[in-house]
This record gives structure tokens, C-alpha cells and sequence, in this order.
């Protein structure tokens, strides 16, 4: 969709440096950008490629505006700026209302007429689907689930009964909500099933990464507050609640029951520890293992990053010997100590 | 479902305290039971909670029963007897017999007539489904597959041609049995596809998580024994032996041709090495590498637990140094030797 | 499928010691194999199964032909060869040309009259499928995605608008191609969505493991290079590049707008941080986190064996105090030099 730069000035409150009536259709990176193209530059360690970057116009900060040879939309925050207008570029493509003939919808089920049913989608008896809602090719929502306005479950997307969904959510390929929390009780060498009564519920503006799991409470809810962002094949176990706008990143898993609060950004193959508290506005990086409860804000880590495998393998073997090396070390301090008295004895 | 306790303490061979015409017809935490709740005490640490419930009933332990203000069932293991006494208010949802309209179900397949298949369910000729089995929608059942009697695919399973399912298993969805072994013979820089022949033989009494793997064998089987389970997003590579009521928790990987042992514990996140052999009643904690074969019973681990992140980003480069440091305190010893022979040479 | 041994000599170039007429019609381990069945011996380790195998051929390589008491094929790459042996005794089905009744194919796709569409496939309107391709049961393509010839998209298999995937590509069931890359602007405490309008493109000869997933990129594409083989729930960030040939196992992640080169070999649960460059003919051990740029060839770690867990427990709670360790060893360095010192004055 073709828009004047005058228009997106107005609509997003941008300062404008250049021709009103030049129009963008698409966004493009600094670098592959041609004309038509918006781009953004929001870390100056880019703007060597704004001087020389073929865009039509690019959406930056003050202090970039001067180095800039094309048009350009100023903004104290270009990076979200450059997404809102991005959208309005690329908006995502409208579902048609209405049920697709190959969908399999239960009369029980409660579908709103400007929602759209994909092919093949399965809606059992008391679900509810809202107002512009959109239930891809595949997808399975179970009995009493609810999808809330303006959500979209993109396709072959697994819903199971009970589950809430609450509005402008993305439910990636493949995701699954609500299955079985893993709760076994031990008994004379098995492990019997504990029913798992609880249901998920998901906020607003919440998205759910491709093949990504949130299992259902024992008893309560698990819980995903408004805003969270969970990435591809993320896992997240029964009665577990993630505060508002924390971010996971992919294969991270969180045992049960624990909490995470809001604002916390959690890298990628992070593993937690069940039925502990994470505070708010902490920080985790890559596949560190979060074993006991944090006090948020701060950052923690306990990644091991790669070394040379000869190396890491002398490392490794050395780190065996560790107990030993404090004990030789205390011994000779004590040895040290010793002479050192023996010393002061000297004549 | 309203139950009598009167009724649950003779099934389940439990001694109540308190008025056996009380009724409860589902469950509840301690904390958020209230009347017609059924609750349990497994943990001491909760036994304050016991004292303020408003459940009707709990299910506790004998020498917890004198602090219950409510009527309780006297058990010797209340978490699992709970947990049977929840599937009874609880039960799954029975699965109508019969093929849904929408399922496409091959003629040369044998589908029992007390078998459910519910809509949009995709079954090959030649697959054989059970008793009482239940095909959830969305699940595809390959040629010459078997789903045991009472087992149940809930949703989007995909079972690749021959593997073979036990009874009364669960299967979550999106859980993927039986696709090829990741196999490939290095040529000339190039990788050359190894036919995976073998398939994927699953045993009784199974669970398997939502989004879960299991790869069919090289060209023996892959082999999942009786009672275990598996939470989601858990790989299982080809030709692997699980031993009977092993538990593997989410996001755990193992790698092909290794053998685990009966009744072990895998928490999440761990990675397992391929042809080595884990023995019975094994524990490993959340994260570890297993790169060799462990004897069992024991407790293995290298969970590393994060840190402040200056603090762990201190410690690593520490440990870049920790060869060097054994160097510097050998020296220190031999100095130390040195020093203290030529001190027992002072006159 | 029954095939003389004189028939696989001329056609795959082999040496045969034995009768020409003797068939085999299906492969086994060396130990499994019984009469009709062929086997391979690849690592010498295993050279006293091959004097006890039943196999009514062996395909090996020159050293081993002396201790073979069946017949034998001898080749230079025995695991290869056996592989491509293998793929003729056991072929993969071939699927029927013709879209199924069940399948819903939108009139503005473009399905070659080759290719096989299964039951309940889904494929959008501007899709292309190739010759011989097969989209098996559950699919969904999306608009204007192209599937080339003779790959196969196994079942349940998630192909987004626009992605594309070459040629003789194996995509396994549940993985996810082409949804939104995790991109998020901050903006006061929220995080605005990024439209990721860039693509997944996938040369020839690439493998897909099961629940796999490969992002789209924000604004150019995700690149998947020929020969490249992904192992099950992977998972590639947008902007990923993977170069040729290069093998990643199980539960790895690739974050965003990282390079990997060609010919690596990557094991299972490796993490990579995002915007880094790793090399060609690189080897990264399992559960390793690769924080930083890597320089080809060369093999590298951060796996952490798993220790007895009494002992490791002692090991972290020493790696705690491994900064004040140095700290004491420097301490008694510098006593050493002064007593040093002092012993020098000593008369």
C-alpha cells in the first residue's frame, strides 16, 4: 500500500524532512533499500549505511537527521516508529468473515459473524470465537475455549477445552494450549496421572510462537499476563504465571508453579526451576539455569560460552581437580602461616 | 460428579473421618477449596493451609489428620490417592464411538466399532485402532500403525506408518511418532539420506507430551517400554530404549542408540549423548549433559545455577585462567618444598 | 523389493565376493540379519559381528572383506553405499498423483498433475507445487509459497505465505516454515510488534526434522542452504543464513541474523547468539552456547559432563569462591617473593 510521507508525518506525530507528497509502499534494510522503500535507522552503528542507502525516506532520531541525503520521518523512538508505520505497509492480510465449507464448527459453538473460520478448523460445542477473530487452515479449538477479539490463531493451532484467549493475540503454527500439566503421583514403582483441572489463560496482545506449549493447571490456571511475547517452542509448564510484557525467547522451558514477573527478558534455552519467584524487569541470558528464586531488576546469567573443544576439554578436566586446588591452596596459606611464624622465630 | 465420601473411602480403601453422606463433586487447592471441594496434603510445608481450609474433604496422611477441621480420607500416599479420586469427579470426556463425518478414514483400515475418530482425522489403510480408542481431530494415523485399546490421540498426533501403540496411552498434541532417524552418510562433502526402516514401539500405560518426538529406528526399533512418560517438547532420536516408568520433563533430548534405564528421573532441558547406557532408578537435574554411561541408582547433574551477572561473567574469565592457576599453585608447591627443605637446612 | 547382488555391484560400482545371484530384499544390523537380509560394516568396532552375521550380504570396505564369511560388497564408503543400497530396497512410497477429495486447493494455486495432494491438505490460492511433490495429509501452504519438485512435505507440515523450498527437500510432520520472526520494538514499557515481511527461502536437498521451526525473516530473507539437514525441534531465528551441507541436531537454536557456514556439524541443545558468524567445516559439541563469532575450521565447546551429584554440588559451591581463589593464590605468590626476598637477606 502506497502512502504520502506528509500522511505518515500527521498520523504518527513525526517531524518530516522532505517532500510531503513522496510516497513509500514497502520497508527495506538500509542497505537493499530501493526507491519506494522505507528504512530505519535506530543503532548508529549503521549510519554509514544511512549516507549511502537508496530508500525513499528513513524513520531515525534527531541526531541522525543531518547525515541523512533522502527523505526522512524523525522520531524519538525509530524503531517502534519504523514497526507502526510497517504495519500500515504491510497490513496483515484481513481474514474473510465467515465459516470455509471444509470447517467442522459444532452448532454448540458460539462463532461471531465477522469472525473467519479457515478450512479444515475444528470448533468443538461451547466454544466462543470473537469479534474479527481468525481460526486458520488446521487449527483445534475445544469445548468452552475462548478466543477473544481480534485474535488470530495462524493455523493447525490446538486449543484445548476451557482454554481463554484474550483479544489482538497471534497464536503461531502448531502452538498448543492447555495440555496435560505433567503431574504424576508416585505409587509402588508407577506413576499414576493426576487430573489436570485447571485450565490457561492468556491476556491481551499476547503472541505464542510456532510449536510452543502452555500446559493447563493442576487445580488453578496457568496464566500469561497482557503483552507477553513467547517465542517458537518455548514450554510452559502447569501453573506457571508470566507477567505482563516479559518477553521468552525460543526452547526456553519454566517448571511448574513458578512465577515470573513483568518487564523480564528471558533469552533463548533458558531452563527454570519449578515453585520459585522471579521478580520483575529481570534480565536472563541464553541458556542459563534459573535454580532458586531471583530479585528483580538484574541481570543473571550463568551461560558458558564456547571455547576452542582442546581447550574447553584441558578446562573441563582441571575443573575435576577444583576441590583438591582449594584444599592445596589452604594448605599452603597454613604453610605460609607457618613459615611465617618459624620466620618471625628466627634469630 | 457429586460423590459421597462414605463411597471413596471404600473403594479406595481409606479411612474417613467425618460424615460419610458428605458430598464433593470437585477439587480444589487448600488454599482455594470451598464447600464441595475435595483437597489433599501431601507436603507438610502446607499443613498451615490445612488448618484454614474450606474444602469439604481432604485426602491427607495419618499423622497429618489431627489438625484437619474438616472431614478427611486417611491415606498412606494422599498424593496418589487423590489423584485417583479426581479422575472419578473428573473423568476424561468419553469419546463417542463411531467416524465423524469429516474423518478420512481408509478402507483397509480396522477401526473397532467402540473406537472414536473425530473430525477431520486422517487414518491410512492398513492402521488398526483399538477398543475404546480415541483419534482426536486433526491426527493422521500412517499405514500399518496400531493405537492400542483405551489409548487416546488428542489432538493433531501424527503417527508415521507401522509405529505401534500400546493401551491406555496418552498422546498430546502435535507429538510426532515415528518420523525418519536423523541419519545421513557423509560422501564427498555431501550428506546421503540413510533409509530409516525400523519403527517406533510404544508401551502400555504411556504419556506423551504435547509437540514431543519420537524418531523411528536406523533399522531396529525405536522402544518407549511400559508406564513412562514424557512431557512435551522432549526429542527422542532413533533406536533409543526408554525402561519402564521413566519420567522425562520438557525440552529433554536424547541422542540415538542410548539406553535409560527403569525408573529414572530426567528433569528438563537435558541432553543425553548417543550409544551410551544410563542405568535404573537414575536422577539427573535440569540442564545437564549426560556424555557418558552412568551407573545407577545415583543422582547426576551439571546444572550450573545462575548468577549475578557481573559476578558470572567475572567467574568465566576466571575460569579461562584456571589451567594457568593449578600451574601457579604446583609452583607454589614446589617453591613451598624448596623453600622448606632449604629452611630445614638453616642452621 | 528383491534385488541380485550382481545387479547392486554394477550399479553402484562394487566389488562383490559371492554369487551374483543371490538377492536380498531388505536390510538388518549385522547382528538382527537374518537369510534375504543385507547389512553394512562401517566401524571396525564391530568387526567380531560381522564373522557371526547372518546377512546374506555385507557391504564393506576392502579391510574387512578378509573376515566376511557371506557374501560382500566392498566399497570405499561401506555407510554411504549401504545407504544408497538401502534406499532401493526400501523406497519410499510413491505417492499417488491426484489431489484428494478431502483436500482443499484453492482454484488460483498451481498443482503440477504430477504431484500428490493428501487428505485434508490446505493449499492457498498463488501456491505452487512441483512435479512429483507430495503434500501430505494436513499440510497447509500458504499463498504464494512454491514447493519444488519432488519434495515432500510429510504431514501436518506449516509452509507460511511466500516461503520457498527447493527441490528433493524432506519436510517431516509438525515443522512450522515461515511464521513471523520474534522481532519487538520497546516502546514505554511495551513491546510493538515488527512486521516481518521478509521470507524463508530453502534450497535443494534440505531436510526438515518433526516440530521443527524456521522463522521468516524481518525484512530480507531466512536462508536455508542445499544439502542442509535439520534435525527435530530446531529451531532458526529470522535472518538466519545456514550455509551448504551443514547438519544441526535436535533443540538447537539459531537467534537472529546469525551466519553459519557450510560443512558444519552442529550437535543437539547448542544455543547461538544472535548477529554472530560462524565458519565453514565447524563442529560445535552439544549443549554448548556459542556467544560469540567463530573462525572455520575447528571444533568447539561448553559441554559440562555430568558429575556424581554430591560432587558437583561441591564444585559450584567452589566455583563461588574462585575469584577470591586467585585472589589467595596471588596473596601467596607475593608472600613467596617476599619471604623470597626476606630468605635472600637471610644471613
Amino acid at each position: 500500500m502506497a502512502v504520502r510521507l506528509g500522511e505518515l508525518a500527521v498520523r504518527f506525530g513525526l517531524e518530516l524532512n522532505g517532500d510531503p507528497d513522496t510516497t513509500v509502499d514497502r520497508v527495506g534494510s538500509l542497505v537493499g533499500a530501493g526507491p519506494g522503500c522505507l528504512s530505519f535507522l535506530a543503532n548508529p552503528k549503521y549510519r554509514r549505511q544511512l549516507e549511502a542507502t537508496a530508500a525513499s525516506a528513513v524513520v531515525l532520531d534527531a541526531g541522525s537527521a543531518a547525515d541523512c541525503r533522502v527523505a526522512c520521518l524523525v522520531s524519538r523512538n525509530p524503531y517502534a516508529d519504523y514497526a507502526r508505520i510497517a504495519t500500515v505497509l504491510h497490513p496483515a492480510p484481513a481474514a474473510a468473515p465467515g465459516v470455509h465449507a471444509s470447517a467442522v464448527v459444532d452448532p454448540g459453538a458460539r462463532v461471531a459473524a465477522s469472525a473467519g473460520i479457515a478450512a479444515t478448523a475444528v470448533i468443538a460445542a461451547g466454544a466462543s470465537i470473537g469479534e474479527r477473530a481468525f481460526i486458520g487452515p488446521g487449527c483445534v479449538v475445544g469445548s468452552g475455549a475462548v478466543v477473544g477479539d481480534d485474535s488470530r490463531l495462524v493455523a493447525r493451532v490446538t486449543v484445548y477445552p476451557k482454554v481463554r484467549i484474550g483479544r489482538r493475540c497471534i497464536v503461531h503454527a502448531g502452538a498448543v494450549l492447555g495440555a496435560d500439566g505433567f503431574g504424576f503421583a508416585p505409587d509402588g514403582g508407577e506413576w499414576v496421572r493426576v487430573p489436570q483441572v485447571g485450565s490457561v489463560i492468556i491476556g491481551d496482545d499476547v503472541d505464542i510462537g510456532a510449536n510452543a506449549t502452555i500446559d493447563r493447571g493442576a487445580i488453578d490456571d496457568t496464566v500469561i499476563e497482557d503483552g507477553v511475547r513467547i517465542d517458537n517452542l518455548v514450554m510452559i509448564a502447569h501453573n506457571v504465571r508470566v507477567g505482563a510484557h516479559t518477553v521468552i525467547a525460543a526452547l526456553s522451558g519454566v517448571s511448574g508453579s513458578t512465577r515470573i514477573g513483568h518487564h523480564c527478558m528471558i533469552a533463548g534455552n533458558v531452563g527454570f526451576a519449578g515453585h520459585i519467584e522471579v521478580g520483575d524487569r529481570i534480565v536472563i541470558t541464553g541458556q542459563t539455569s534459573v535454580t532458586r528464586s531471583l530479585q528483580g531488576p538484574g541481570m543473571y546469567s550463568s551461560t558458558m560460552p564456547a571455547m576452542d573443544a582442546p581447550r574447553w576439554r584441558r578446562l573441563v578436566a582441571r575443573l575435576r581437580h577444583l576441590d583438591a586446588l582449594f584444599d592445596r591452596v589452604g594448605r599452603l596459606e597454613g604453610d605460609g602461616d607457618g613459615r611465617g611464624t618459624a620466620g618471625d622465630q628466627h634469630p
